[in-house]
């Protein structure tokens, strides 16, 4: 049976990881996706590939072309990632757009090529095409380059962070927030991802005018050195502050507790679950709170991909959908 | 205006760049074209992707493809070529063809999913799907690898040729020379390309066997240190000595002299062109001796891609279809 599907414009903000899950996700349901991608990434085979050929970073969007793509082999192929010798770590899909940022002389037009080749059900835009370097102010230091600040343990929380030179939004990621009915962030780095799209000048102001619901799904995990302690509302506040806006309506974030098993693994590395906020708080924030179990076990534990421990605690694309469909 | 194709099925035998000439004009005018594919290559991008990653040469596959493409941008993209950094060289289109086989296991499904993606008109089938390497006796030197033997000032002319370990021929290939209605082979580098295809067991007998016309394509320059002094007919009966069998019924070769000019700055690099054979030797030949233009000085001279000398003599794809189609 053909599962009717929601005709709602639906748009999805983030980096890779977080956005492929929700896109899995919510692909099964909508019908008119778009995901607008943050544009900072510069390290491993993107990173190379920015500064040996000087395009656009590839990685973030592969992951979002991928989720919506409909051709299984193709998907595979994608992301396909060379082991030994001179390509070694390249994910083929990265090396695709690098060239065909080359040939057609445009990411975009690259992107919608790609889109073709993949059957991509959906429209995936970069939030700028200018190139840039994401910069936070940390202290009295100023860090340069998204896997630099990636790996910073901050000396001060909630550090100043911007992008160079400053960007133009893509002029269609603007129409699709304008255009949205639904507007997601998707679960992420906080800074190196969400930030480096929520601070391209425009995009908060077009957030907060869109009438779309905008839902943010938080994470599951705070990231040593950048959130510890961070609660659901830490996280909304301090998009919103990126974002130069109060824009969000939904907080959507995760009430079933991972294994003690899992949470021993992580608490080794002092990756800690992040935890709610106090039913005062929640009463008082200006969003509304929605818990619900956004992570399921089994799949999680049998997925073949799974070899890293930390791919281990990470959210259910069917449960992430189906608390969207709820507001949709 | 659509030109009514022809529809008997045609098959073209040979290397990359030949083959890629005569499959560019073919195919405005057949309608049902398979190309075999020779695969001793070991040079160049396809070399080091052969070494690194234990995968089947790609780079003469890639340019039957791209001949057949219907898809001008996605041409242009397999044909892009690396420039500098760590992919320095590679063309994209052999990085395409090593991950599919890496993803799919399987070379030629990996052609079949690149055929779909290119939107080839026709099928592009590997004469055998071992692993080889291509072996000459040079006097009383073995050489090994194609591209140590296609750089070799040969001491001895006609040399004895084989590939190790002994391939099975592709069933695909033997099944389309056994219903071809027209064989081609295409000119290219008498041993390192047609050679290469030919020696495979059981190829020259099912040629033999075939009831297709065979037309023979003769190069237009001989190649120093391997076919000096060579007429259309030596090239032939080489074709046949490889071979084993006595299985060519057509030699179409060039009457066309190129500019003085052109002709002197081959013979700066002692390459000199194929002169015909005698009216006796042509008389006395088991095949028909058909001379006809093969070779069109204002496009040769036009196109942007002839940065190369060695460039501007070449075989016009127009030409070359219509002397097949009045054999058809």
């Amino acid at each position: 049976m053909k599962t009717i599907k929601n005709e709602s414009k639906i748009v999805v903000i983030g980096g890779g990881t977080g956005s492929f899950s929700v896109l899995s996700g919510i692909k099964k349901y909508f019908n008119n996706i778009t995901a607008l991608v943050s544009m900072a990434d510069d390290g491993g085979s993107t990173g190379q590939l920015r500064d040996e050929y000087g395009v656009l970073p590839a990685g973030d969007v592969r992951q979002c072309l991928v989720a919506l793509s409909k051709s299984p082999k193709i998907r595979d192929l994608f992301n396909y990632r060379f082991e030994d010798g001179g390509l070694n770590g390249h994910s083929f899909g990265n090396l695709f757009l690098t060239a065909l940022e080359k040939t057609t002389g445009n990411f975009r037009e690259g992107i919608e090529l790609a889109s073709q080749i993949l059957r991509v059900r959906g429209v995936v835009e970069p939030i700028t095409l200018d190139k840039v370097v994401l910069a936070i102010k940390d202290g009295t230091s100023i860090i340069r380059h998204e896997h630099n600040i990636d790996i910073r343990k901050f000396k001060c929380l909630r550090p100043e962070i911007w992008l160079e030179p400053k960007p133009r939004p893509n002029p269609a990621a603007i129409e699709a927030i304008k255009k949205a009915k639904i507007i997601i962030i998707a679960p992420g780095d906080l800074y190196t991802s969400l930030g480096a799209a929520l601070v391209v000048p425009n995009i908060g102001a077009a957030l907060k005018k869109s009438r779309a619901r905008k839902i943010y799904i938080c994470n599951l995990i705070n990231k040593p050195g950048q959130t510890d302690g961070f609660s659901p509302i830490d996280y909304a506040e301090e998009l919103e502050r990126m974002a130069g806006q109060q824009f969000i309506d939904v907080v959507l974030y995760n009430n079933r507790r991972p294994s003690r098993e899992l949470l021993e693994k992580y608490a080794d590395d002092g990756e800690l679950p992040v935890r709610a906020d106090s039913q005062e708080r929640r009463a008082a924030a200006h969003f509304q709170m929605i818990s619900a179990n956004l992570i399921d076990k089994r799949i999680s534990s049998k997925s073949p991909s799974d070899k890293l421990k930390r791919s281990f605690i990470r959210h259910n694309p069917d449960l992430i959908a189906h608390n969207i469909l709820r507001e949709a």
